[in-house]
């Protein structure tokens, strides 16, 4: 029985070495039929559906997700199969997106388009990003590509992780409570854990000062819905992440004020592609080689 | 007789040297009545009507904007009016301003916000700004502002300005049918002139490649607005300025395919104020002792 390899870009398939049976399956279309061949399924980007293929594959030893985030697919996890993830890929694609919502919010951009859509011309002056302090919650690769960003920006950063790193100037969590009340604006870029999940609830929301935002990319989750739902626009919002997720078109957060949604777009710009499909190819080289695969994040 | 000064800030008021009799007249408010006293003009800094005030005051000596532009004021000033400008004070808002629009546009969020106001998450990736390559034309201060935070954002910048400087790597003008077919991005931040009106027009816009991104935070009549509108979102746009300006509720520009518009609000955010509110202190001071003014752009 052959072994075969699944990616979701055709030119990845082209590029394959000779001794790998590649087939694509780009998560829109159906999946090749019989999938209990596959050894190495590399999922798609948008892989609303593609996880639940994984139950079978009962000879699959590789598993590349390209996001950063893999809390969703440790249960689908046999023993023997590696999972290895996307890190690194999204840091400029998603700092970038951070700083968009950052100026997006500050400089009142969803207020322009929706006058601009009525034609209505109402001129006032905004916040501004310059001068801010910014707190960054979750201080890993795609941080300190904000950071440099952001200081560029003449903005002020304060850097936070799950534990203190006095050497990178980063404070650990537990210092929160002290940090939150001088920020202007607050990122969320942490992954999912029991730890993270909540972080943000009302008690850390009332600490921020009057029309202070909140940015989330990390994971939706780590934001209490309810609690900002219940700031009422006092704390602002900008959002790709959101809990629940996709958002339902009945959800009170879609309109509630001061809050701008973008639906999960942040890692996934037209620079993400080049480098997705680079660490793809070396995979699927050192996988035909024998050689260790990068970015492991569980072995098998 | 006495002589007074009009400013736009009670603060301004209240700290001004002694000698000085000043009042506020913010823009919005009836101007003090009768203005033939006044030798020191500070025009608020949303001005619309303010300017129609200079003709009634005979003994002016000084008049002081706030914006870096001053076309329009020429003509009001009679022999012996000092014109001081606002140039620097904008650099930081107005760089940050450019950059907003920037990624706004390249990842879509006029888009996102039209969802969001019909509660519809729908997902797609997008353009970058890293990886781009933009043109900065009127590369001033302001440019050089802009420069560090695209650099900062992992792109390549091209600067240009009217005259070449190869000290700084500057192009002139003459450069730009050279220059415009390999830009993703083009920032317009050229005072207007004689020479920049209509500075990019049909035969430029169809040197731009398809889905180029125009960015307009100068002055509006630099980018031709009908022959932006005749390219129907071949190129795109995102214009801080327009021309007309203000734009009637009725102009086709509102609605025109890839075109996102923000009314003239670049230069004045949070981080505005302060710095301007010292540039006129430090005015009034050098007033009051006969030193010379700064930012001196037409002597009296």
């Amino acid at each position: 029985m052959d072994e075969r390899v699944l990616v979701p870009w055709q030119e990845t398939r082209e590029g394959a070495p000779g001794d790998l049976a590649v087939d694509v399956y780009d998560g829109d279309s159906e999946p090749p039929g019989d999938l209990s061949d596959v050894v190495f399924f590399v999922l798609p980007y948008y892989r609303r559906q593609a996880p639940k293929l994984v139950p079978s594959m009962p000879r699959l030893r590789v598993l590349q997700t390209l996001n950063a985030g893999y809390d969703d697919l440790l249960p689908l996890l046999r023993p023997g199969v590696t999972l290895c993830n996307g890190r690194g890929l999204h840091d400029a694609s998603t700092a970038e997106h951070a700083l968009g919502l950052i100026l997006a919010s500050q400089r009142d951009f969803p207020r322009w388009r929706d006058a601009q859509r009525e034609g209505r011309w109402d001129t006032e002056h905004t916040r501004s990003l310059t001068d801010s302090r910014v707190l960054i919650i979750g201080y890993g690769s795609i941080g300190a590509a904000l950071d440099t960003r952001l200081r560029a920006c003449e903005a002020e950063v304060v850097r936070v992780a799950r534990r203190p790193r006095p050497a990178e100037d980063v404070h650990g969590i537990a210092d929160l409570p002290r940090l939150l009340p001088s920020a202007d604006i607050v990122v969320l870029i942490a992954p999912l854990t029991a730890d993270t999940r909540g972080l943000i609830g009302s008690r850390e929301l009332a600490l921020l000062r009057d029309d202070a935002l909140v940015v989330n990319v990390g994971r939706g989750p780590v934001l209490d819905t309810a609690a900002l739902l219940a700031e009422n626009g006092r704390v602002r919002a900008a959002l790709d992440v959101t809990d629940p997720e996709p958002l339902p078109a009945d959800h009170p957060l879609w309109h509630a004020p001061g809050v701008f949604i973008t639906p999960h777009v942040a890692g996934g710009s037209a620079s993400f592609y080049p480098r997705a499909k680079r660490l793809v190819a070396e995979q699927l080289r050192r996988f035909a080689t024998g050689e260790p695969l990068a970015n492991v994040v569980r072995t098998g």
